[in-house]
C-alpha cells in the first residue's frame, strides 16, 4: 500500500511530483503514531541511530573525523545554521549562484552582515571551475565557498567535486547545500573535500518535513567556536549537546525523527544511494522522454541535468495557462511544481519520494489530457 | 483509544508526564498519515485556517490589528524569532528573571549583540510590579520588556498581566513567552497590552512538535521592518508571505501543521480554554494532593504555582536516587522530567498532555511503590 489513506477522508492522498515535502510511505508516516519524550532512553537511541546512519550513507565516520548533526526547521534553517556558525567575524563567503536556492544563502549572509562575494552563471549553466580558481587567486579575504549540488530552480547538477579540489587547494572552507541530492545522488564527502553539508529530512531520504542535518567535518566544527550568531540555530553547540547527553538542546521534532529513522531503514532496504539513484533515474528517464515526445523542451541540458527535478519551458501556444494546466492535474490527484526561475517560464516536475515508474506514466497520460482539455495542440511548440 | 499503539511494537506508549512533547490523543497523530504538498490548496486552507483560530483562542482578531504567524522550529526558535525580529538596532531589552527558560531569553539576546537588563528574584517567587516600575524609570534605554508567563523550570505564574500595565504605560514593547499556558490559561492578550505572544504547537494546544506561533499586535510587527538579524527567523517576512500566498517562505512541517488541525479542533470540542483549563487543574489537584500526602514539598508555594506542571524537591532520605527512580517509574511506562533549577534539588511532574485524572492516580501509585522499592520511608521528608 503506497497511497496513505487519509483517516478523516478515507480518500487517497494526491501524488506528489515536487521537490519536496513529498509522497512518503505509508509505514514511514505510521512510525508517527506514537508519543516518545524527548529526554526518554527509547528517543536518544533513535537519535543516536539516525545520526550514525547518516555518516554511514554519507560514506563518512566518526573514527574518520565526520559528525551527523540534527537541526530543528526546514533546509533553510540548516543552511543557515552552518552559514551563521561557522563564517568568522572577518570572513567572506564565496557563493556559487545559478538558481534561487544558492541566491537565497547570498541574502541570508546579507542579512548576517557578512560579506559576500558571487560568481554567477545562467541557471541552465554550471560554472567553469576556472571561474573559481581564478575569484580565490584573486580575493584573498574569501574564507569559506558555498556551492549548491542540486539547484532545485532547474535541477541543474553542479560539479561539486571539481569545486571542491580547487577550494581545498586554496584552503578554504568548503560549504555544500546538498538538500535535493544527499540519499539519491552518490557524494564524495571526502574525496571533494567537503567540510560541511546540509540536506533535510523530507527530501531524497523520504521522510516529513520538520528538521534539517549537517555532515561535518569535526575539525572545521570544532574551529567555529565562539562564531554562531544565533542560539537556536548555533551549530556546535547543537552538535556538543547531541554529543554530551544525547538530547537537542530544545524540543526535537520527535515524531519527524520517528518517520526519518523508518525512512532511513527503507533507503537501506531500497539499496541505499545506489539502490535509491536507480529508481529515481528510472523515473527521470520516463519523464524526460514521454515530456519530449509531447513536445515539451527541458530547461537544462540532459548532460547536466540531475535525475530529481526536472523544468520544462511553457508551450508556445497561448491557450496554455499554467494555473489553468495546474489545476486539472491537481483534481487528478496530480501535484506538479511551478516555476521559480529568474530567466524563462518554465514549470518543474520532481521525481523523488515514493513514486514509481507507473505513477510517471500516470501523470505523462494526464498531461496529454490536459493538454486536451486546454484546447493545445500535441505536440506543444 | 487514548494510547497510541505502535504499528512497529504494538505496545502502548509511555504516558509522559513532562512539559512537551506530549502524550497526544491518537486521532492527532492519525491526522499525520497524509502527505500534502505545501504550495497545494489544501495545505493553504489549513494553514489559513490554523492562523484564524489561534487567534480565536487568544481572544483577539485581525479587525482588533492582530496577526498569527507560525514559525518553524522549537518554542526557542519561536522566541528567538521574536527577540532578532523586533528589537531595533539601539534597542535594549529588559527581562523578569525567575527560571531557566527567562535565563534563556537573555542569553539569546547576548549572542544576538542586543543589549539586555534583568530583575532577577527567586525561582519559586514572582516580581513585585514596583521592581518592573522602578526599572522603566531608571533606564530610558529600555525598548522592549519580556516576561515568561508560566515559568516551565518550576511551574510558577508570572504574573503578566500585571507587568503588561506598567510595559504599556511606560511605552515600552511588551513580549511575553507563554509557551508552557497558552491554550490552558486565559490570557487576557489585549488587555494586558501585549504586543508579541509567543508558543508551540507541543504545549497545551496538544499537538506534536515541530512549530512555535507568535500572536502579533499587527502595528507592532509592521514596525519591525529592517530589524531583522535572521533569514530564517524573521519574523516580519514569515508574516508577510503567509498573507500574501498563504504559504510558508521555506518548507513547513506539513505533518506537524496537520496534526495542529486536529488539535485545535479538539481543544474547541474540550470547550476551548476554560475547558482544557478544568481538566488541567483538576489533574495538578490530584497529584499536589497526593504527593503532599506522600510528604512531598512542592517548590513553588500554591498561589503561585501554574496548573501546567509542578516541582517537587527531592525527598532527604540517602535512598533516594533520582536517577533510579526516574527508572523505575519510566519502565512502568510512565515518564516523570527531571529538574532544571539552579537554586534546589526538584524533579518535576507535568500534568499537560491527553492525561486524566485516572492517568494521575496511576502515577501516585507508582510512585509510592518506587519509594518502597528504593527503600525510602513514607512519608518522606
Amino acid at each position: 500500500m503506497r497511497r496513505g489513506l487519509s483517516a478523516a477522508m478515507q480518500k487517497p492522498d494526491k501524488l506528489l511530483f515536487t521537490p519536496g515535502p513529498l509522497t512518503t510511505s505509508l509505514s514511514v508516516k505510521e512510525a508517527m503514531l506514537r508519543d516518545l519524550g524527548s529526554r526518554d532512553e527509547e528517543f536518544i537511541a533513535l537519535v543516536r541511530s539516525v545520526r550514525e546512519r547518516l555518516l554511514r550513507f554519507a560514506g563518512v565516520s566518526q573514527a574518520r573525523g565526520f559528525e551527523a548533526v540534527l537541526m530543528q526547521g526546514s533546509g533553510t534553517f540548516g543552511v543557515e545554521s552552518v552559514i551563521s556558525s561557522v563564517l568568522p567575524e572577518h570572513g567572506k563567503l564565496l557563493v556559487l549562484v545559478n538558481g534561487a536556492y544558492c541566491e537565497r544563502i547570498v541574502q541570508m549572509a546579507t542579512r548576517l552582515k557578512i560579506p559576500v562575494g558571487t560568481i554567477r552563471c545562467a541557471e541552465n549553466e554550471t560554472h567553469e571551475p576556472a571561474a573559481l580558481e581564478s575569484a580565490l587567486q584573486r580575493d584573498a579575504a574569501i574564507t569559506h565557498v558555498c556551492a549548491v549540488h542540486c539547484e532545485t530552480t532547474t535541477g541543474v547538477l553542479n560539479p561539486i567535486a571539481d569545486f571542491g579540489r580547487l577550494v581545498g587547494a586554496a584552503g578554504r572552507t568548503y560549504i555544500v547545500d546538498a538538500m535535493s541530492s544527499f540519499g539519491a545522488i552518490p557524494i564524495d564527502v571526502e574525496g571533494a573535500g567537503i567540510d560541511f553539508l546540509i540536506s533535510s529530512a523530507n527530501k531524497c531520504i523520504e521522510g516529513v518535513p520538520g528538521f534539517a542535518f549537517v555532515i561535518a567535518r569535526r575539525a572545521a566544527l570544532e574551529a567555529s567556536a565562539g562564531r554562531a550568531r544565533s542560539l537556536s540555530l548555533d551549530l556546535l553547540a547543537q552538535w556538543q549537546g547531541l554529543e554530551k547527553t544525547g538530547q537537542f538542546r530544545f524540543t526535537p521534532p520527535t515524531h519527524a525523527l520517528l518517520a526519518f529513522g523508518q525512512a532511513l531503514k527503507e533507503l537501506d532496504d531500497e539499496g541505499g544511494v545506489a539502490g535509491r539513484n536507480a529508481r529515481y533515474t528510472a523515473n527521470h528517464r520516463v519523464i524526460a522522454r514521454g515530456m519530449a515526445e509531447m513536445g515539451f523542451r527541458a530547461y537544462v541540458p540532459t548532460a547536466r541535468q540531475a535525475p530529481i527535478i526536472t523544468a520544462f519551458h511553457y508551450p508556445a501556444h497561448p491557450n496554455f495557462r499554467f494555473d489553468e494546466f495546474y489545476r486539472w492535474l491537481s483534481d487528478k490527484g496530480l501535484v506538479i511544481y511551478p516555476g521559480k526561475l529568474s530567466q524563462a517560464d518554465c514549470f518543474r516536475i520532481g521525481n523523488i519520494g515514493r513514486l514509481y515508474e507507473k505513477d510517471m506514466l500516470a501523470l505523462l497520460g494526464s498531461i496529454r489530457e490536459a493538454l486536451h482539455a486546454l484546447d493545445v495542440p500535441i505536440p506543444v511548440t
